[in-house]
């Protein structure tokens, strides 16, 4: 039975010994995040279906074969989804078509990963592990065309996307069975993230991984129109301490928060900067295609005031450090990643 | 080919000759819709399913038989939601699993009927019929417990129940086809609607209906708790009014609206009018059962400034007259109805 860590226990302690499960564990955040519990002395099982086009690698846990529990399965099967959750402490749900432009592609499976699986697993939860503490993990894209200002939590849902849609009914289904059900549930709204053990094969996870891929090739970094949208991007060693955090403070239960970056930057000048510190390449810029301008959201910052005031949260690797030792990770294991 | 109705043109006469389809058209909104659509001479298709527990009854379509053409056909059939689309220039689409309480029970299928076969019809319209003129139906009952002050369109979206849920990501499905692939759809959001041809058989559809069978079987109106929530209510001939009001004007594409009453009401007030105009009947105040308690929302009073601003609807049928109305029709058709 989970316990809040008391005020004599920090929540890295909180973590030993303890049973936590991670849907999508063999994708980038999901993998750093089994890093992470490994080290903290939990006794880690992962879910990963390995789809095609997914973050799943089977190299994101080298290393970890003996230390982690790993499920090849899709939760899509109800059986792997009640079976997963038996004598689990902790879920973190990280398992997601993530995917803009392929939500528009292949609506059908968008929906049946975001929202009929988060269905199926907070009713799992229900009936086979009431008391377990779930983080899940949303998106800050579902807040649409938001103008730039920086957006917080109460800012109205507009998604652009087929994927918004679907990533937002999934959050909806775990605040819901926290307010009829009580369960244990909290999401994280993410932003951009970026770091080792990204997908870089192409643009489907995020277009950081592909300009990896391109700086690592010698290709041009391509920037649709002129590139001057604001995002905010965190690192995904920031992102697993936020999800870690949460899961450990008992009041987060029932909210969601946003996450987000302190230095927003132009994407034209992000794709500079990462040219600078590779010492290399281009940018070329190209037209926005028709189906990525009809889902673009323009400049995004987003407020994470409100997890930073629950539990203390911030970023704290900062962009270029960040980006430099993304590009480090990548040069050396190339061979797992392009 | 669809327009908008010109200068000289009222909205009941662009219906002529037109051809509507009205998924769930068995239905209580669905049937007197298409009563009024074949009085204004449109060519009407239903599709219904007559799922049980639904509010499908073929009574409703009593006297039209020659003159509508209706598919007994599940929206869950991708063929079936292609082929109904085909040809037609206005969708009024009414079929959804409405009940909080089945939510709760069965939410596969409330996900499957209000959000995936949403998604699939979208996806047809944009495939088959891209110049249709597409009205969904949605539900006031996503914006949660909203502390009984007037509501309009910006109130944040925060559901209690699953159905709320799925609810939503269907009205979202059809406005961001809307924004990316031009869909010509809009939202109406419905508060509680009563008149005929509801379903009475039991609460599933809306308590009210369940309210008339009381009466007419002598039986007591259960009234949970104090029923002192207040609610809105608009007769089903105003609602229909709003649903053709809205598929003729082209100002409302890519919106959603609130319908609401005039005449907001104590529920407990309202089981006591229903008693004074039926002239018979009494009150049984019960607790609230757990699980309708833990999705109960409280008073509720909807602002629809935003659609009388834009075509001009408002309610008409004042709520005493509605309901006596409503009262003769189940008396005379109660071997249809109980």
């Amino acid at each position: 039975m989970q316990r809040a860590p008391d005020a004599n226990m920090t929540w890295a302690e909180w973590f030993h010994g303890r049973r936590a499960l991670i849907t999508g564990g063999l994708g980038f955040i999901g993998s750093n995040l089994a890093r992470r519990l490994v080290a903290l002395g939990a006794q880690v099982r992962i879910v990963d279906a390995a789809l095609p086009g997914s973050g799943a690698n089977p190299h994101n846990l080298d290393g970890l074969e003996h230390q982690v529990e790993a499920w090849r399965a899709d939760l899509r099967n109800g059986e792997v989804v009640t079976a997963m959750l038996i004598g689990q402490d902790v879920l973190f749900n990280l398992a997601a078509q993530v995917g803009h432009l392929a939500s528009m592609e292949d609506p059908v499976t968008d929906l049946a990963i975001n929202a009929s699986c988060q269905l199926a697993i907070v009713e799992a939860c229900r009936r086979v592990a009431p008391e377990i503490r779930v983080v899940h993990t949303a998106t800050r894209q579902f807040y649409g065309r938001t103008s730039g200002e920086p957006t917080d939590e109460t800012h109205p849902i507009a998604p652009v996307d087929y994927n918004g849609v679907s990533k937002r009914a999934g959050e909806l289904y775990h605040l819901v069975a926290h307010q009829v059900y009580g369960l244990r549930a909290t999401s994280l709204r993410l932003t951009n993230t970026y770091g080792p053990r990204m997908r870089c094969r192409d643009g489907r996870q995020t277009f950081l991984g592909e300009w990896v891929r391109c700086l690592l090739k010698d290709e041009p970094l391509l920037v649709y129109g002129d590139g001057m949208q604001v995002r905010d991007l965190n690192h995904v060693d920031d992102v697993v301490t936020a999800l870690l955090a949460t899961a450990a403070s008992s009041d987060t239960i029932g909210q969601a928060y946003n996450l987000g970056g302190r230095e927003p930057i132009r994407l034209v000048d992000l794709a500079g900067l990462m040219i600078g510190l590779a010492g290399r390449g281009r940018i070329a810029h190209v037209p926005f295609p028709g189906a990525r301008r009809r889902i673009e959201i323009g400049d995004y910052l987003g407020d994470y005031t409100r997890i930073a005031t629950t539990i203390g949260w911030q970023p704290t690797i900062d962009l270029r450090a960040g980006l430099r030792g993304t590009l480090d990770f990548f040069e050396t294991q190339r061979e797992h990643y392009l």
